[in-house]
């Protein structure tokens, strides 16, 4: 009886997710969908965004300092929403703290692997996550003989934050950008990042139509899920007015909110700026 | 006598430069040309670049953990090579510390008032510097009626840094960038990111021949010439081995060395990381 009344208020407790910056809002919009009743604490690191240009030690320094930010407000599970983080930092956050850690590579790299029909996949992502080989260490435990092209698309991110995402700039980039996977035939490809599915229309159509996207913000929500529900952690209670999710910013609260609305669809209501 | 031996000591001591990143490395070029005899202490904030996108309490947080740090190096002087960072910044520097201390803003708008002819500017620079309104001010200053037309391009940091700065890619996204300015009829134009000079061949097509670039960069280097001669601080011994100048970053030493030599055209020695 007391164990069931500890997992009802370990469940009660809100999931962790944290972003360099808005990118993991397509994460939390999924969550939103999937998991009506959850309560998300998001922290999005705009005061060092971008992730994908800093070196493996900085990022893992940077994760920690977020994850214990958000520890504190004792969290039931952390979902690291950024992919350049996920692909350096996942190791070291699992050492450090013992809730259920998530990020977004696993969850890409498996639906990837379920997709494939000629076992070709492109991943594309930031220099961070590309260098990291994370994708491809990925999906090579799943099936050691699958074929992985990689390329990093550095513009991809700021023409996504300028709001350039479906002009003939945006469409000229992703053409020199892709051309490589396409030559080498995948049929499959990693959104490796979470700013790149705001440009899936110019991507799609650099790369052709025969090639399935893999959004890996989309699947790490479903692998929440999962593992919520595995673990008899799932809020089932409706959330109310009271305990609505929370965001947290490292810069500019305003512009957070303006560009998480393209993100989210929705008016965020509490942002709050903190310096770590 | 006492005195010019003081003097003396003062003249020794290094200049400090600091940026967010590399692009301060133009500045410190026209340095090494104009005072081939000054040692640099350079910074740069390699681990939190871009400022760009940062709100102007941030930039003023980062900017004076910076100067810090070059302090306790016993600079003589101080220079601000990030338009962004001299932007919003140099008047809390300017109270915190009690050097000569000078940014890149004031240089480049005086050079753009001595050099049009139609009484009309324009200035390109990253979010942060446009929004600061810091040229606008600096060039109302000199000459009040002025006619001030400004625009922010904040993809060319990302094409110079990439490296893509001179391709098609590069030449439309300046045109996409400039034509309100070009359309304004000006004939002058600052380069208000230290970035940009990078892609100058690309800018210069794009607002046609007619109209003069003014390289900020350039011009601090000679009001720094000018600050050292008139307070006596410059050097007059020839510099050796022994005293070369110092890089610091806050992250990436080696990828920092190599960008260095597309700025510098020469190899760095000394780059070092720390952590502030």
């Amino acid at each position: 009886m007391k164990e069931l009344l500890n997992k009802n208020d370990e469940a009660s407790r809100p999931i962790g997710v944290f972003d360099s910056g808005v990118g993991g809002l397509t994460v939390v919009k999924e969550l939103n969908r999937l998991l009506p009743n959850e309560k998300i604490i998001y922290f999005g690191d705009t005061g060092r965004v971008p992730y994908g240009n800093k070196s493996k030690e900085t990022i893992i320094h940077y994760s920690l300092q977020v994850a214990y930010f958000l520890m504190k407000k004792k969290i039931k599970m952390l979902v690291v929403a950024c992919n350049t983080a996920s692909s350096v930092s996942l190791p070291t956050l699992k050492r450090h703290f013992h809730i259920p850690i998530i990020g977004v590579i696993e969850p890409g790299a498996r639906s990837a692997i379920e997709t494939t029909l000629k076992n070709k996949i492109g991943v594309i992502g930031t220099l961070g996550t590309v260098r990291s080989n994370a994708y491809k260490k990925a999906l090579k435990k799943i099936k050691g003989n699958v074929n992985v092209f990689q390329d990093p698309c550095p513009l991809f991110v700021h023409l996504a934050e300028d709001g350039w995402n479906k002009n003939k700039i945006a469409k000229m980039v992703a053409d020199e950008y892709l051309k490589p996977l396409k030559d080498k035939n995948i049929d499959t490809l990693i959104l490796g990042c979470t700013h790149y599915p705001l440009l899936k229309d110019v991507i799609q159509k650099s790369v052709g139509n025969k090639v399935v996207l893999i959004d890996s913000g989309k699947e790490t929500a479903k692998e929440v899920k999962r593992i919520l529900e595995k673990k008899r952690l799932a809020n089932n209670h409706k959330m109310t007015e009271k305990n609505h999710s929370v965001f947290y910013v490292s810069d500019f609260p305003h512009k957070f909110k303006e560009v998480s609305q393209r993100f989210l669809s929705k008016e965020l209501k509490h942002v709050h700026k903190v310096i770590l």
